[in-house]
């Protein structure tokens, strides 16, 4: 049997679609801009827009699975405060494409980053592993955890908060108020802040140029650019955000023992400037007991992860519950 | 049904063995010295002993459970290199237990912090809660993650090692290497050197005639004594170990969203002057999002609740599994 669904990755700037097959991953996708100014009206309409164009084409698709941002609740039919969605409070998104459908289809919302984590646990470089540790550099830091195949959910559903995880008690405010919480450094604004102050009065970097001698314009994107091509202010900013990581990832290895990390987001393509010494510094923040077996790699498949894994919730929620949501 | 089992905590000073009754817990208990200088066959053969003692009088309990320092396989069935332990490696314990005995028992091992846990979680304040974390003050700092009822063990068995988590990248270190880990402010060797320090120069503090003005003999009991005598030099003291603890069980509930910490060991003895900075300090290490229901709450029924735990793992095993170790 080689079972289809619908996946949806809600984000702040594009709404993609993706026909998922069970067994051979994303055959098809489609993406509209969110314009989540419009309000969560406009939103759902476009979502159920991307649902026809797939379910009247494939009848037999299984549901919808929908990675959102914002608190999903534990039967995964309700998304809370989603950040950047002005008027979304909690809406039911099964009930509300059910009316703007043209028959209902099962529909499970969860955490954008475990379903990008599921993703690529069935379809994606963390299928080598039965447990791993996802970290998502983006915008912000984001994280789940994968064990033995599924979501760790914890008590509510909203597990695997890797960002506002501490690495110094007395350091700097993240967005959340946790002093040194690892956002604090690897979060798009504060990492480019950082490598404002840090490349100020090194003159010869590659950064001044491309950033037009305004340093408060430095992007990520720009950092790993002029590490490419061997800027060594660029790559000791990298560096300095992989070392960041490889601490606060061996909290979370030492409290799981789950000893596989997956890293993904926009900010993995910096690939080995990042990773290398994440893996370096891992190793000093695990202890001795737990560190056989540590390994930490890139996810490849990029964004992808995000509908697939919002696809497979639905194959794995049919398996354990049949057709209907809780 | 009100099934008993024998539930062992092997320590490094004493090993202690309780009679638990599933429905009413710890029926009776015997302890014995560990000497474990007399190596493993001489510790087995007192293990075997105290068993004895209840099988005989007892011919219908289900089990034996195990809570044990070390290593514990996926199996349950082996202790490896158990610390202070000399000529320990890796034992079956069931099986020397086994040529030991006049009849072979179902016997399950456990990691020490994990089957306080459980014996929290099902006869101590963990009742309460289905998913909590367990961090133990003692010689060192340990830890476990109860979820939904269970031990929650990780890729291999070995999950909790708060300890090892750092709370500062450049902090301290730990025993185990790793900088600012928690154990290096709250471990019991660190608080007495921190305590030595912080009072050395405060002379009106109880500690000096306590510790008859050597200093280098303070011990976490002093400090409590003092810190209840009203001496404000103990309670910085032991505030400052809260404050820390909250900081590192932040970083826990955000990963896990598990939101409520219970406190055991000898040094939750110390009760609020730890625990209320603790409490205090958890909700500024916690993400807003997860904040809702935090409760962080002290351990009562002291050491009892590790031969509860190995009890209980003994009636979990055979509901799960049936009569036999896997």
């Amino acid at each position: 049997m080689n079972r289809k669904a619908i996946g949806i990755d809600l984000g702040g700037t594009a709404i993609k679609a993706g026909l998922i097959s069970e067994s051979d991953g994303l055959l098809e996708e489609v993406s509209v801009p969110t314009n989540a100014d419009e309000g969560p009206q406009y939103v759902l309409d476009r979502i159920a827009d991307l649902i026809s164009g797939y379910s009247t084409r494939f009848p037999d698709v299984v549901g919808v699975g929908l990675g959102s941002p914002g608190a999903i609740n534990w039967a995964r039919t309700t998304v809370s405060s989603p950040p950047n969605f002005p008027g979304w409070e909690s809406i039911h998104v099964g009930d509300a494409l059910a009316s703007r459908l043209d028959r209902p289809l099962l529909t499970l919302v969860e955490n954008d980053a475990n379903v990008a984590a599921l993703g690529s646990a069935h379809y994606g470089v963390g299928h080598r592993f039965d447990s791993f540790i996802m970290v998502t550099l983006g915008t912000g830091v984001g994280g789940a955890i994968i064990y033995q195949n599924k979501i760790f959910r914890g008590a509510t559903g909203a597990a695997g908060e890797i960002g506002h995880m501490t690495i110094d008690y007395e350091g700097p405010f993240a967005r959340s108020g946790v002093a040194g919480a690892i956002e604090a450094y690897l979060g798009q604004r504060f990492l480019s802040r950082h490598a404002r102050y840090r490349l100020i009065n090194k003159k010869d970097s590659l950064m001044h140029q491309m950033a037009e001698d305004d340093l408060q314009g430095i992007t990520p994107k720009m950092l790993f650019e002029a590490a490419e091509l061997g800027d060594s202010g660029a790559r000791e900013v990298l560096a300095w955000a992989g070392h960041k990581l490889g601490c606060v990832l061996g909290s979370a290895v030492n409290l799981l023992d789950i000893r596989k990390v997956v890293v993904g987001g926009g900010l993995s393509a910096a690939g080995h400037y990042i990773l290398d010494e994440a893996r370096a510094t891992l190793n000093h923040y695990v202890t001795p007991a737990l560190q056989a077996g540590l390994e930490l790699v890139q996810e490849t498949r990029g964004n992808e992860v995000g509908m697939l894994g919002a696809g497979h919730l639905v194959f794995q929620h049919v398996d354990e519950n049949g057709i209907s949501p809780e």
